[in-house]
């Protein structure tokens, strides 16, 4: 009997080829585990609303109405929606060309997209064109199409941060491309070193491979990082100097923790630095409603916005899109309410600045939490989470345990991760589904856990990983590396 | 100065080979010319509510009562939202893992999948599983993910009806596979004969392509036929002996004008043929709720399901959804209630009933309507649309016309068009965008127009084309062919 096309031997092998961890076996475990009826903490991927925050009322109030535009001629409307919200829904079906059920325009709604540009001009200093903006179903759409845009085969080379967000190397994988890594330095705050990054260049170009594009995370995914505006200034100088697209993945933007590094987009810093570089370097950034305050994950909205891309090519990108036909509606007014929130003065405002100052506030104190959580384990060293949603301490693993993973079929740290899920019902991401160094091992978890539950999670943790020592710690004594 | 990546001639071959005549150079000239200020008929993409096509009230209220669940507390709900909405809300509340705002599992909510299969089953009278149903936003991305996992390079092949949907032609083209073209037989009211595609297979396989998929489209687009039991037979049979996936595209399968060719499944004629072919052929199918009577393009929701498929198959397919998170979840919401709309004796069923029934009657006579309008119309010749959202004439252009054309650089009938489009403000699809025969000439519009403006619209046809035929007629007499 010949192979058939979907047979597993016979598909698309970058298919096969591609990982993408936060979804991976531990994820797959956890859900076996809850279907069996045990409590699973789901901490494997960047989703609030599903660990109980909840949503912001006003954007809500006002995507209520515009799905049910109906209800604005309802003389009751006023008993259960606020006027502003009543106000704001009119106005964003004004924007639409039929409703919320009607396809936009494939880059998005342009009213949306002029609010999105206004946004950008207030946070950089610097006007935005809305033609150059595109709204997408969640930030990853958008990155994946302008992978597919720079992508031509396996020679061409996207350098991508280790410890990465697995987005990238599943795109790149996917799309027949090479993923060239650089190393972000643990010891030095997950700081991004120039010299690295040129080492990295010069090995992927003496095996041949065209370099075309850097990606960065800022603030990091995994690895929480804010990066400073002098190393935003290196990172653009390197682009230039060996022309390469820097795709900028801003979507943690509003999720600062410290103050010492405020959020700077990479456009910004980029206009700053004036020509040749500011009319040269090719830019693309990324923003969502899936994180900062909002969390609005499951609606997928998001948009990338392009700096000194040629029209022609802005052109191929909107037929790209086209294919698609449009990015669902609902989410393109979350992106209007999330550039164009509710002002002083509205009526909706102060509830507004007192949910999202509430929700920002205590990711503050659960980054602290949690990062000093892992610090007192032993083996566990961790960086504090300076932004973003992560904490991703480091966790040395006794030889003994290494050994017992590799009986087990296992990479170490999957092996510990699969542990601490049956034990405590945790669901982390192993630190190599995002790369790290040879020899060492992470895992990854959410700061999201309820902050009220936080102690008690991070008390079940300490117990796990003391136990899990006890057991493979060479009894002769373990040092801390 | 080199290239850089983003620079024209430096980007992936693909991306500007990639065509999508939906929204192409009529598309482009037509928004161009409403910003203008001319008043355009949008009829190049069916998408009904930018027509004026009201949305379901039932599915509306339940889905802005999900977006607001806060309102579910309020004791003032009942006045503006029936208790039936009120309880389906709860219901699907319960079913996401964090309300509208947290991704779903990347196949879509397992709840929803549920409702999907026994609507599939009920449809079919054969059950089935909803770990085989996948949620997506929208039909086109369900498409694209199989072409992809399938195409494995430019010797892999799919036959594709000619006229085809773009989406087709297009999503090959980015994925750097090779369209197999088989023709439709417009003279058999757009039938497919299997000795045609056996000719498209032996000269496939002469110039050495692996023939991999077959597309169907039922009904129709845009050529808007219903395939009868006997044709699907065929097909299935056809696919059996060639080893080939079959892709039923079905999104119009609410969509029927006339009642002698009912929809039937891929499924169903697949399962009713028994063993081997119902266990051995691989079926992919689709469908979306952006159109019956539903019509909900802007919300991005559809599904596909997989007969045949080998569980390992099923994984890859799940692990390479994941990378994109999850669907959005305000479109599963939407697809549950289409696929378990309100009941008899539920408060909502009679407003249901009217609503939807009301659509899909005036899309029956509007169907007529558009036949009989083209059909009075001078060297034009029309085949009813039995089902979908478009009618398909074919323009017979006076050689003078074709002349005229290639002296302009255009493509015959897209020279038409863009006269029409000048002429009347009704903007069309060419023929030339889907394919045709060579030298015959077409173009498409829906039929979604609202009814009152319809004989307008053909009176104001009718006198453009008079006038071309006038202009471009040899005037010692050219006579239909």
């Amino acid at each position: 009997m010949p192979l058939k096309a979907l047979d597993y031997d016979s598909i698309n092998e970058n298919v096969k080829k591609t990982q993408y961890a936060v979804r991976g076996e531990l994820y797959l475990r956890a859900s076996e585990l809850q279907k069996e009826g045990k409590k699973i903490i789901f901490t494997n991927v960047g989703n609030p609303h599903a660990l109980g925050q909840k949503p912001l009322t006003f954007p809500r109030q006002v995507v209520a109405l515009c799905q049910a535009p109906f209800l604005l001629d309802d003389p009751n409307v006023g008993l259960i929606f606020p006027a502003d919200a009543i106000a704001r829904a009119k106005h964003y079906l004004l924007l639409t060309s039929g409703g919320l059920g009607a396809y936009s325009d494939s880059r998005g709604l342009p009213g949306i997209r002029k609010e999105v540009a206004e946004f950008i001009g207030r946070r950089d200093g610097y006007p935005s064109d809305p033609e150059l903006i595109f709204l997408t179903d969640g930030a990853s759409k958008g990155v994946m199409q302008m992978l597919n845009t720079i992508i031509r085969g396996e020679g061409d080379g996207v350098l991508v941060p280790v410890p990465q967000y697995p987005l990238y190397s599943a795109a790149i994988t996917l799309l027949g491309g090479t993923l060239v890594p650089y190393y972000l330095e643990e010891t030095a705050n997950w700081g991004l070193d120039v010299n690295d990054l040129q080492r990295s260049v010069s090995e992927a170009r003496r095996k041949g491979i065209t370099l075309r594009a850097m990606v960065i995370i800022n603030p990091g995914n995994p690895t929480g990082q804010c990066l400073s505006q002098a190393n935003l200034r290196e990172i653009l100088n390197f682009c230039y100097h060996e022309n390469l697209v820097l795709l900028g993945d801003e979507v943690y933007q509003q999720n600062i923790y410290q103050d010492e590094r405020p959020f700077i987009s990479s456009r910004k810093v980029l206009l700053d630095m004036g020509p040749p570089i500011s009319k040269e370097v090719q830019l693309i950034s990324f923003h969502t409603v899936s994180k900062g305050y909002w969390g609005e994950c499951g609606q997928r909205g998001g948009y990338f916005e392009m700096t000194n891309i040629p029209p022609e090519t802005v052109d191929e990108i909107y037929k790209v899109s086209s294919i698609s036909l449009s990015p669902n509606v609902p989410a393109q007014i979350f992106m209007g309410l999330m550039v164009n929130p509710p002002k002083p003065g509205d009526i909706s405002y102060d509830q507004y600045v007192r949910e999202s100052q509430g929700i920002l506030e205590s990711l503050r104190r659960r980054a602290r939490l949690m990062t000093d959580g892992f610090n007192s384990c032993r083996n566990v060293v961790c960086n504090f989470t300076e932004g973003a949603m992560y904490s991703f301490p480091q966790i040395r693993l006794p030889p003994k345990a290494i050994e017992a993973a590799k009986r087990a079929g296992k990479v170490a740290d999957v092996f510990y991760c699969l542990k601490l899920l049956e034990a405590t019902g945790i669901s982390t991401v192993p630190g190599s589904g995002f790369g790290q160094k040879e020899g060492v091992f992470h895992l990854r978890t959410t700061i999201l856990p309820a902050e009220e539950d936080m102690p008690a999670i991070m008390e079940s943790f300490k117990k796990f990983n003391v136990e899990f020592m006890e057991q493979y710690e060479d009894h002769r004594g373990y040092s801390r590396m």
